[in-house]
């Protein structure tokens, strides 16, 4: 046996929700690193994080930031991506992008490890990580899809606070102790930071997850729609959308009614379920067992459950997703990546 | 103009979340009544409530208690209205029930007043006060349907704590409190006071309100796909429901596709809901306006909004409906039946 190569590894945003679980899965998965870059916006440089024992510096990322990195992961925004994603690929390193930059972009595969590992292989550079939202619908999907064939979905979302940013859970635990007290909320985060208009998110349901398109839909409504056909490599799925903010901390939920090309069994699907990567079945009404934000949250797996057959559609099915969007919706989903690149690449 | 007859009105369920809200309305519409009589279980028969600045004794519900009694009002559970509206039928009253006992009942009217107060006019005692997630759907879709047709609706809900009682609230309320404090949370009523398994609601969407069926669906989803299908008055409308509760205490939030069985205008589906009686418009994405449960709690109308065209099926609309459950939801329903039988009736 060879012995493994050590890469020199990047994370840009290391200081935010998804770059610490980064981090955390990287010395959790003991991924072979030879040197470990930690930056982030000149803001928070300096911070001080621990990887194996061992503090490092945040440094300010620039482009002279990626001499010598082999693979980068990002997570810093969509602009920060935009801006140094390409010198990062001049100096040769892999990007592995969580930010919408690149996602739609021909020439940049959208990755989900359990659908479409193999697409990591056509990469100029930059390979997308997709929507958290996203991720955890097509993991639960594929395996129904290759069996059966999409012809639509439908999904709302019950998505959690963390999805934006470590700034959108300190306002929902903030507001929720301000509502608790009986004192008056501020809000000043969600839903989207950069807008003028805030509603407070605690003991509330906010049917707006980043900035309104032109055709009534939220991008990330719109994300939902094309990444999915894009990673389910079938443009010809009617999907739909409706993503909903939470008073959840971590873990997104999701109800999917999906309609299947050809007839299936209840009991097939639960099979190809229960057998498939990543996908854990939690489907036991009798039990009241179902896949719930809390028990998801902190775990690497898309749980499923609620199947039931459409009553008046024989090839429709409703089921319930949850996953912890900061783990397989983020920096899990990142990290498979990036150890197929560094360990098991063809 | 001729003197307003007044009426002996009985509220059975006077201590409950929603007796709570009816006597409060019948309070505010300064609605007319001769006698009236505040009934409860045993355990909180005692109880001393205000009315109109008079001091109330809650008195336990029993057959004999609507000797006298013209307008009974029921939300005591399913339970308590099976025992005790056939007495009170007997007595000369009308019984307007919130309870699931008699809706699907072919003798019962099952009545949103903004879709079918005709039907009240054929009651044999007992009139029907639907489910608080079915009442705020079919009345944002009835101007709707009478305009294109109704083929079929997938639902997906976002219910508050409220719509499971008073102690639902407290739950919900201490467990948050217990989570801000990094205490232990131990779930006692939800999902299901009467069922064994009981699950974290603070930071959580648990899917499942009420029990579940043969064909996994639960009672609520049901209830919602029936009840639908007789106020729309058409049996071949497909519904699926997904029914969540969230850490709301005031207002449930559904997530809607409707398909026409004719084509749509956009406009004309805003105009037909902008002049729609107990209906508000609030669809505004660039003033990021859209229906909030935050600000539906305290009003007694439905609220709609995100109105937009699905990408896919040219017939397909998605919105969001938004309405205080224990108002329009239970309690103003009832009383806009109790309204018509007293005033306006023919």
């Amino acid at each position: 046996m060879s012995q493994q190569k050590l890469f020199n590894v990047a994370v840009v945003g290391a200081t935010g929700a998804v770059g610490e679980q980064i981090i955390g899965l990287l010395e959790k998965r003991d991924f072979p690193i030879a040197e470990l870059k930690l930056l982030s916006s000149a803001r928070s440089a300096g911070t001080k994080l621990m990887f194996k024992g061992k503090e490092y510096t945040v440094e300010e990322a620039t482009p002279e930031s990626f001499k010598g990195v082999e693979i980068a992961l990002f997570s810093a925004g969509g602009d920060v991506s935009k801006a140094l994603a390409p010198h990062a690929v001049e100096h040769g390193a892999v990007c592995i992008d969580n930010t919408n930059a690149y996602r739609m972009d021909p020439d940049t595969p959208l990755v989900v490890p359990e659908v479409n590992i193999d697409k990591v292989n056509e990469h100029k550079g930059i390979i997308a990580n997709p929507n958290c939202s996203t991720i955890q619908l097509v993991a639960a999907l594929k395996p129904l899809q290759e069996r059966y064939g999409i012809a639509r979905i439908i999904v709302s979302t019950y998505q959690a606070v963390s999805g934006a940013g470590s700034r959108a859970i300190d306002e929902l635990l903030r507001q929720t102790r301000e509502v608790l007290d009986g004192n008056e909320v501020d809000p000043d985060i969600l839903p989207v930071g950069s807008l003028p208009v805030k509603h407070q998110i605690a003991f509330n349901a906010i049917p707006q997850i980043d900035k309104f398109q032109e055709n009534g839909y939220t991008l990330e409504e719109m994300k939902m729609v094309r990444e999915t056909k894009k990673i389910l490599d079938d443009e010809s799925i009617d999907v739909t959308a409706t993503c909903v903010r939470i008073p959840v901390v971590y873990g997104h939920s999701e109800s999917v009614y999906v309609e299947f090309k050809n007839d299936y069994e209840l009991e097939d699907v639960k099979n190809l379920l229960a057998d498939a990567p990543g996908v854990v079945l939690v489907d036991d009404p009798a039990g009241q067992r179902y896949p719930l934000a809390t028990e998801a949250a902190g775990k690497p797996e898309v749980f499923v459950g609620r199947l039931r057959r459409d009553l008046g559609h024989a090839r429709g099915l409703n089921l319930w997703i949850v996953s912890d969007n900061l783990l397989k919706g983020a920096a899990w989903n990142a990290v498979q990546i990036a150890e197929y690149i560094a360990i098991e690449k063809p």
